[in-house]
């Protein structure tokens, strides 16, 4: 027997993402996230949501541009700045000493000394309501060569990321791999055929 | 100098959610995804992506509902199993042993053995790319009194789920606490001040 709880955002875990955007003067601005996440494979996009009382609001309805850095523990602090104060009256890259580095790709700045950056540009803008969806395809990605696997691809232990606890406002790290997707569940597969034989 | 990586799904950490629909014949079905998120606080709202070839989308064109259960690590192999068949001609509930339990908020079925329920239903429907994205409002919440903090809430480390990394295809445990949100970055926020002054 389930106890019923009121409506919330709840749902665990959530990443622990930051934005960066223009702003209309072209400053840099950087806001963590908790609300986002691959939304399409084939083109790949990815979603963010975002107030409309935020400077990065307004920069993406100016720019329809954003970058997603991803932060390692070791850039908690920052990450949790960022999304503690507005970009509208302070340089939040200036304040934490980070460095804002312009796309090539995507007329949005990222941040340098994150391991891995996805640079997206807006297709979909959804009114759901306290928050506006942002869909954007993921046009470019750029990670440091030491946290790619030997596929080339980001390893999720080297990029060393964390997740959001909602309920607890905690960012909890990554422990090891609990099964491998796609093989865990095979053996399932295996008693369903035989049942059916 | 970082590298440039071709454009694909990997941005981490993913969830692992799975999510329970009655199709258009009433038979209750499961599917897990790692697309998906929360995409507003007020009201809450959570969205999931689906591809149009899975049996679980064309029960949600038809019930225009759908619950989130999420599976502690315990449960990972029947994770893993629900996303790797389809529940066109094969009953996931009864091969993996788990329960179908119908929703008395939503018209669809949740995990019974899972820790923790979201019950939604849909008010946004949006066809991206290979994924279309379902966004519903959350109506209801149930969860199992252990995974519960003094609060009242579902503790993470309790609900003990797992994040689902792209690129290795591996689920991930959780450790511990890095850092507590709205708090680690207060420090920058004082030497802000100090510098302003």
């Amino acid at each position: 027997m389930k106890k019923r709880i009121d409506p919330g955002t709840y749902a665990c875990p959530a990443p622990t993402w930051c934005v960066g955007t223009y702003d209309t003067d072209g400053k840099a601005n950087i806001m963590t996230i908790a609300w986002g996440g691959i939304c399409c494979s084939v083109p790949p996009h990815l979603t963010i949501s975002i107030r409309k009382v935020t400077h990065t609001y307004k920069a993406l309805i100016h720019r329809k541009c954003y970058t997603v850095s991803i932060p390692s523990v070791k850039h908690l602090q920052e990450a949790d700045y960022f999304g503690m104060v507005s970009g509208k009256n302070i340089d939040k890259f200036a304040t934490s000493g980070l460095t804002a580095k312009r796309s090539e790709v995507v007329d949005a700045p990222y941040v340098e000394e994150f391991p891995l950056i996805f640079e997206c540009e807006v297709r979909h803008i959804l009114e759901i309501g306290g928050h506006v969806q942002f869909v954007g395809e993921i046009l470019g990605i750029k990670a440091d060569e030491k946290v790619l696997n030997s596929k080339g691809l980001p390893a999720i232990d080297k990029v060393n990321p964390f997740v959001y606890a909602p309920t607890s406002r905690e960012y909890w790290s990554l422990k090891d791999v609990a099964g491998k997707g796609f093989s865990s569940g095979q053996t399932l597969i295996k008693s369903s055929s035989e049942n059916q034989a």
